[in-house]
Order: C-alpha cells, then sequence, then structure tokens
C-alpha cells in the first residue's frame, strides 16, 4: 500500500529507511516521520541529527551500574546518601526509571541492558554475569533484588542470576508479584489473581 | 510515570527530546528509540544521523510539482510519458504515492504539502495557490483532479482551490467519493452511504 512507487530521491528514501531501524516503526510511520521533519521542521530533524551523534559518542556505561553515563561512574552510584547495602538488578534504564519513580527505593542499582534470550543468542556472557557477581560479593551488598521482567525471559533471567549469585551467600529477593495497586480484580487476568492467592500474606 | 527522576546523562535527555518532535511519538516511545539505539544499534543512530543531515541539506522542493526532489524538475514531471494535460493536486508525497500505486493515473501531480487549516494560520498564501493556478493554467492542462483527503480541512482546501482556479476555466474534477472495494454496506459508516447514495451511476 505504502510501497514506493513514485522514483523517490535517493536522500529521502534513505531518511525513511533509518527511520524504519527505530523500534516499533514501520514503513508508514517511518514515511509520515520523513515527511514532517522535512516538511515542518528541519530544525528538528538538525537537533536529532545532532543529539544522535553526540548520544553516540558521549555516552557511556557506568563501572558500577552498567547504565548510560557521561562520567565513569554516574550520579547515583557516587551519590554517598544512598545505600550500598541493596543492590537491584534491572533489566533496562527504563525499569530503573519504574523503581525511581516509586520513590520507595534508595539502594543501588545494577542495570542487565538486556535479558537472557537463548533463542536471540543472548547468554550469561553477554550479559557479564561474572560482573555482576564480582559487584554482588562486595563486602557491603547485604540484598540483591532480582527485578527483572514477569516475563519468560525475565523469569528465566532471575532464576538464572539467582543461581549464580547463590554460591556467594549473599541475600536474594525478588519483587512481589500480585494484584496492581487501585486495580478492580474482576479485571485483573487469572495467572496474576493465582499468583496473588500463592504469595497472599497475613495482616 | 516515566518522567526522569533519576539524574539523567544530558545527551540522553537531549536525544530523547529530540525524538519527541516526531509525530506521534511521546516521552515513553522516545525513551524506547533512545534506549534501543544506544543499547543494539549504534550503527543505525549513525546512520540515522547522517540520513537526517543529508536529506536535510540535499532535498529541494520540485519547480513544478512541488514534491520531494534531488534536482529542480523532479523524475515524474520530466518523464516524457506522462499525461500532461491531467494534473492531480494533491495534499502530502504519502497521497501521491497512494495514488500512483493504484496504478490508474498517468497525468502530472502537484503536491500541496498542506492543507488550508485556518484554525492553524495556514492560509492560501502558503499553500502557494497563485503558483497553483499558474500551473493549471498552462496551455496544456485540460482537467485538474482535485485530490485532497475527504475531511474538513481537505474539503475546504478542494473548495477554495476550486473558486480560485474555475476563473480560468479550467476543467475541474474531484475523486469521486463512495463505498470502498470489497467493503461490506454493513460495515460502512452512514456517510459514505449517503454519499454513495446520491452519487449513484447507472450500469
Amino acid at each position: 500500500m505504502t510501497n514506493p512507487v513514485l522514483p523517490e530521491p535517493a536522500p529521502l528514501r534513505e531518511l525513511i529507511d533509518a527511520f524504519k531501524r527505530l523500534p516499533g516503526v514501520g514503513e508508514r510511520t517511518a514515511r509520515r516521520m520523513a515527511y514532517h521533519v522535512l516538511q515542518n521542521d528541519v530544525v528538528g530533524a538538525q537537533e536529532l541529527s545532532q543529539a544522535l551523534q553526540h548520544a553516540v559518542t558521549a555516552l557511556i556505561h557506568c563501572q558500577r551500574c552498567n547504565s548510560f553515563s557521561e562520567t565513569e561512574i554516574c550520579p547515583t552510584c557516587s551519590n554517598p546518601q544512598r545505600d550500598k547495602s541493596l543492590l537491584c538488578i534491572v533489566e533496562t534504564p527504563a525499569d530503573q526509571n519504574m523503581i525511581e519513580a516509586s520513590h520507595s527505593y534508595y539502594g543501588l542499582y545494577y542495570v542487565l541492558m538486556g535479558r537472557l534470550a537463548p533463542l536471540e543468542g543472548v547468554g550469561p556472557k553477554d550479559l557479564q554475569f561474572q560482573r555482576i557477581a564480582q559487584r554482588a560479593a562486595e563486602t557491603e551488598v547485604r540484598e540483591v533484588i532480582l527485578a527483572t521482567n514477569y516475563t519468560a525471559e525475565g523469569e528465566t533471567t532471575a532464576h538464572y542470576l539467582a543461581e549464580y549469585l547463590s554460591a556467594h551467600g549473599i541475600k536474594l529477593t525478588r519483587l512481589a508479584r500480585g494484584v496492581p495497586a487501585g486495580s478492580e480484580l474482576e479485571y485483573v487476568d487469572a495467572s496474576t489473581i493465582a499468583w496473588a492467592l500463592m504469595e497472599r500474606r497475613s495482616t
């Protein structure tokens, strides 16, 4: 339907193809983005171009938490007010951000930048399990919270991490699973209800 | 929910903000795109950066049809096999592309690169109505097909264009409106049915 049937200018075609590499962007959306920036937001196009270039060159991974940072140690890891006895392992910076937004965690993080995905060829080596073990084995760490997603892959990752880290005698915990805050039971899926029942607690 | 609560590296924040200027991209999607290119597709990020820069500098508007082109006259306009007696006026290059994809039109185009939108301050001057009139008044043009969208704004644009161009004694037509091909009447909206009835034709 949106196949290019007109002889398209090469720079336009290349821009559309470049947009298509972004997650969730297909031919039609990429085309809309390209037309938009060219017609209405040339300044935005130039800013995006520069922001991409700058981000790619300026951002490194924090040596402590592995998240994106401009410095070798990120501000979160170097913040003296953070509780060094807690280490929360998350899949992505987005997950880390969500936990921060809950304003209920003041420990440190380790960001996997992925999850075990055997079908995609992502194994323990790619996630640098050894580095995580080293980090978790530091004397001040008293508890490691496995906060990977409750998806098949996130669960697998948590499972393997637990096996890998338990050798070091560290206390491991996992985020509670249950009924979401503010939700009505009627609209919660059955497996969540099942988990909430299984992990019910006395009041 | 996705408000940055962590001290974010500036290059990351700038990249997210730049993505947010794209149509249909909010904070969450922009963040996903930024993390994606930084984590998994640095090459893609660089290609997008260059494609944006290249497109912005290399693309101009065709002097005949006003669509994006690398040359002063685009390949479509300079194609001798095109029927010069037909001029189809569309809102965007995307619309032009859809008409091409129907493989049922072999005339030339004029791309408005927008539509009349009084509320957004887009008037006849912005769309260069005078230039369109000049183009439509060329001796070889026998029929102008108004192929703007059947939205309120597209209709307004067609209406004004018709008024503006009719002074030149050019034959003006508009795309037929009716039941979409392959659709069942049961699922077609009432106003479309009403139009299809009003514009019914003898078989």
